[in-house]
């Protein structure tokens, strides 16, 4: 196995009506912990600080690191990093063995204490909190999508369809999260699979800082950022701050989701597939035909 | 609509080949913040901190929260809380206006200093941390499973069915996650939907500790942890905390889940369903018949 996103396991399966017991080997999706830190301050009196672990699979961790940065906005821009890469453990035998440290440029300013202040909990997935609500609203990093494309209809029923093409790693695990950002044209400027559907956008978002894309359209405009599953408030939120217009999802988004989206101008779509979709908020970006739609707006 | 998991939204449904755009009802799972304060002590001298914000789907919100302190092992019983109720929000207008305060016994200790320098961030689903991982192995609370029941396979191939039968707002919504808690016949002990899978399991949790339970057997003793989706290693890391011997995914695991199952000793089941499932550890507390099995352990 060199793919890091997979694990291999020795596992028994157990088949109904007396089917009885065997030993297969199976191949399950990697989740490992990794380190954020981040360095800043002026040249002569640096300092470094942990920011957060995150639980995800292993591969594109520069990426990642640099996505969360952005997605938190404790930076506007890949202009305000000198350089990531990876850290060795000060002590061997901890339990974290991935740490990748962002060395922001000597003049870029980061409000660290005002981040640990705003981090509301938690150790569990789906807490995260009135910090990321008040956060939109602020306007330090100016986020928020312009009016932005229209996208043909047909170009979203084949979405589903061109994302599992290239979930590698799905594909053998049946455990990952998929994300990718997709020009007006339907064409995948770059995918990104993750246990945590947050980490596949994070990273999506960090390639584009760094100059990593490498779908088959990677020079494309991101006008769609398309998921797997289904569309949570966050998903909309790193939208919002990536300036990506569109959110497609495969699955149901939630409540929250389309508030934000309404909020902020994004066009929400969810239960994308080839036979339909709805259009939860922003139909202006849809074009429909050859019949006549009723616009909600 | 009277059911607080769910929201009724007005979509614009957009069928392929022509078959142009409807507007439609759509019924969306509903997600909204819930903080969650706790109060503590000597009497005389009561102070009360926020210690987190959840994204939740509402309902069951004090089970949530009694759940959330004791997956946190910030309390190790229900026995150690006075009392669990709403608060009202201090200024109007704020952005959320559920909070639940837990106030514990004025002779409970809590260390909130040890659980904020604990918390490793962060606002997206994914994110937890080393914390989580050394806190499992500190034994404050002495968690950990014993040797348990040993189930019938036929029990674990009808779970799904089980559970599907009582998702009573994902049957509407497509949107949510359910967890259950099943004793080792297979009844159903109680069973909590949520947008986030690590609440409903928190919900039920919190149930137990709170006394309302209320499935078909509300009485068993949990011997499974069932949840509908895929288990990472958290959802281990609960059933650990809580002490249930096994838990079993409608979807597939992480590699970490199976690392930390193994570890603590618990039986992970995975892709359970009518036909077939897997048993990634602890091979032990499942009977197969009539064909011999070739266990692993």
């Amino acid at each position: 196995m060199t793919d890091p996103g997979a694990v291999r396991s020795r596992v028994q399966r157990i088949v109904a009506d007396g089917g009885g017991a065997e030993i297969v080997w199976d191949l399950l999706a990697a989740e490992e912990p990794m380190e954020i830190r981040v360095g800043f301050g002026p040249e002569g009196r640096r300092s470094v600080r942990t920011i957060g672990v995150t639980m995800r699979t292993p591969g594109h961790d520069d990426e990642l690191a640099v996505g969360f940065l952005l997605g938190e906005r404790l930076i506007c821009s890949a202009d305000e990093v000198e350089e990531v890469g990876r850290e060795e453990p000060e002590d061997a035998g901890r339990s974290i063995d991935r740490i990748i440290r962002v060395d922001l440029k000597p003049g870029v300013e980061v409000d660290l204490d005002r981040f640990a202040r705003n981090v509301l909990t938690n150790s569990s997935c789906g807490v995260c909190g009135s910090a990321t609500l008040r956060a939109l609203n602020l306007d330090g990093c100016r986020p928020g999508p312009g009016r932005g494309p229209v996208i043909d209809a047909e170009v979203v029923h084949r979405l589903p369809e061109a994302l599992r093409g290239r979930q590698l790693v799905f594909a053998r695990t049946g455990g990952l999260h998929a994300a990718a950002m997709v020009d007006e044209e339907g064409g995948l400027i770059a995918v990104r699979e993750d246990i945590g559907r947050h980490n596949a956008v994070d990273k999506l978002v960090g390639a584009r800082a760094l100059g990593t894309l490498d779908g088959p359209s990677p020079g494309g405009s991101a006008a769609i950022l398309l998921v797997s599953g289904r569309a949570g408030f966050e998903i909309v939120q790193k939208a919002v701050t990536a300036g990506i217009p569109v959110v497609a999802a495969v699955g149901a988004p939630s409540s929250l989701a389309v508030e934000v989206a309404e909020a902020f101008g994004l066009t929400l779509l969810g239960f994308v597939g080839p036979e339909r979709f709805n259009v939860y908020s922003g139909p202006r970006r849809i074009r429909v035909e050859p019949r006549a739609s009723a616009p909600l707006d």
